[in-house]
């Protein structure tokens, strides 16, 4: 039993990435190293296991030997390097509070230059969103309602902060999300002659106004709402209306919560056809 | 000129806030001081602004005097105590890692029995809802859409958390917020014969499943859903249609968009009535 124990113990404190993998992995939270590396971190159990299972390229599987034990044979030798770590190493490097028992670094796919952006289908356009979590959900959203493209100003958060992944939960696997130019973008929809649906303070009430599905949705930032250069290109605005009467604390919804109720009713009208 | 710039130094620099007191306000964001003190913390220039215009009683008024100057004459007043201090103690302060103007310390209202709740109108019930952001927006959303009452089961996170007020962003002025037993709490609503919806994965889709503007919307946690022994108890099972055929990062919506998109979906029919 005594010897048991000891063995735990060595296994359990036992180092098994070197310091500078550890900083390596800790600097992918940064934009700048990120761009240069064209790498990205995902984290967590159920996020990894779906990234692997997704069949796409993984650098790093750096996961507690249990975590390595437990997924399906042949989807850890997808990544070029499994490196198992302690519960304590995996601390070092997450940015979690309470980490999981898996992280991949990733390579960023290959990005299309946002000049060639073209709107297709019902896509989202977001103008500078820059909470992380707004921009996680958003992404989670469009996902489970069929939106697969997310244009982005090159104002927005970066995909590939670990927040919005985290708050993604693997959706970004599903969603293309693209950087560029707005004005560019929103010109290409105009010359298409796609509606552009702007979500406004004050608009349209969007349950009863006509919605297409094809055209651009267009999501404005936080606090400032949707860049006064975007609105020309604007063909309807759009309101989520309010059922209160109250003074205080109601000015706005939350930016994720308001993409995920007109995503929400673009997909209702499609539903009910 | 440089008589000016000394005096200018003299003042950002100035410890306006006793040691002592920083460290009360800081031991508030533990719901165990809360608790015993009967005070939290709202934090940031428009909630503080509009809290104290709704003209509830404040305690402490924790702000740079720009902020005390800036708001109308009379309403520093409504605080117990008004304190100027420099952004250095208030950043030590907050919780916030971008620091705002104004901090407030306000009386916890009285909270009446979890026995004394009877469901009214149409209201939310949540069932161990435990991040703090989620219990926010959902607030946020309900106060939108006109739903006035939330009933909390024990487990739920703390109201007067720090995130959790930071999250409405001041809905919870509007929304009354009450935590018990929910099985009690069902038990009540089965008996006056109203209908109690809840939100699954499996389940009639929202759209087009009758609503009522009566009721209970029962919420369940973020990732074990609603309490088996709850179940009992729901007449209506509904769900938020998925518009992807996607395998991977779409299991679930995050729990604050799926109240978001329910609540609206009732709001709507009322709307449309």
């Amino acid at each position: 039993m005594r010897t048991v124990a000891v063995q735990a113990k060595i296994i359990i404190d036992l180092p098994m990435i070197s310091r500078s993998r550890i900083q390596f992995v800790m600097s992918l939270q940064r934009k700048k190293v990120r761009d240069i590396e064209k790498l990205f971190v995902i984290e967590g159990d159920k996020m990894v296991r779906e990234y692997l299972m997704s069949g796409k390229p993984v650098r790093y599987l750096i996961a507690k030997p249990e975590f390595i034990g437990s997924i399906p044979a042949g989807l850890a030798d997808c990544a070029d390097e499994t490196i198992p770590v302690t519960f304590r190493e995996l601390a070092k490097i997450s940015t979690l509070k309470t980490p999981h028992n898996a992280i991949a670094v990733v390579p960023v796919p290959e990005a299309e230059s946002g000049h060639d952006i073209v709107p297709v289908g019902l896509c989202a356009a977001l103008d500078f969103i820059q909470d992380p979590g707004n921009l996680g959900t958003i992404i989670r959203a469009a996902a489970w309602f069929g939106i697969s493209e997310i244009i982005c100003s090159n104002e927005c958060v970066d995909l590939y902060n670990p927040k919005v992944i985290q708050a993604t939960m693997g959706a970004f696997l599903n969603v293309t999300v693209r950087y560029g130019d707005m004005k560019v973008f929103l010109e290409k929809a105009r010359k298409q002659g796609l509606p552009v649906y702007a979500t406004l303070t004050e608009g349209e009430p969007v349950y009863d106004t006509g919605l297409t599905d094809t055209g651009v949705i267009l999501l404005g930032n936080e606090s400032r709402g949707i860049s006064g250069e975007l609105m020309q290109y604007v063909t309807t605005r759009l309101s989520i209306p309010k059922f209160t009467t109250a003074r205080f604390g109601i000015d706005s919804l939350n930016a994720g919560m308001a993409a995920a109720i007109v995503f929400s009713e673009f997909a209702r009208r499609g539903y009910s056809k």
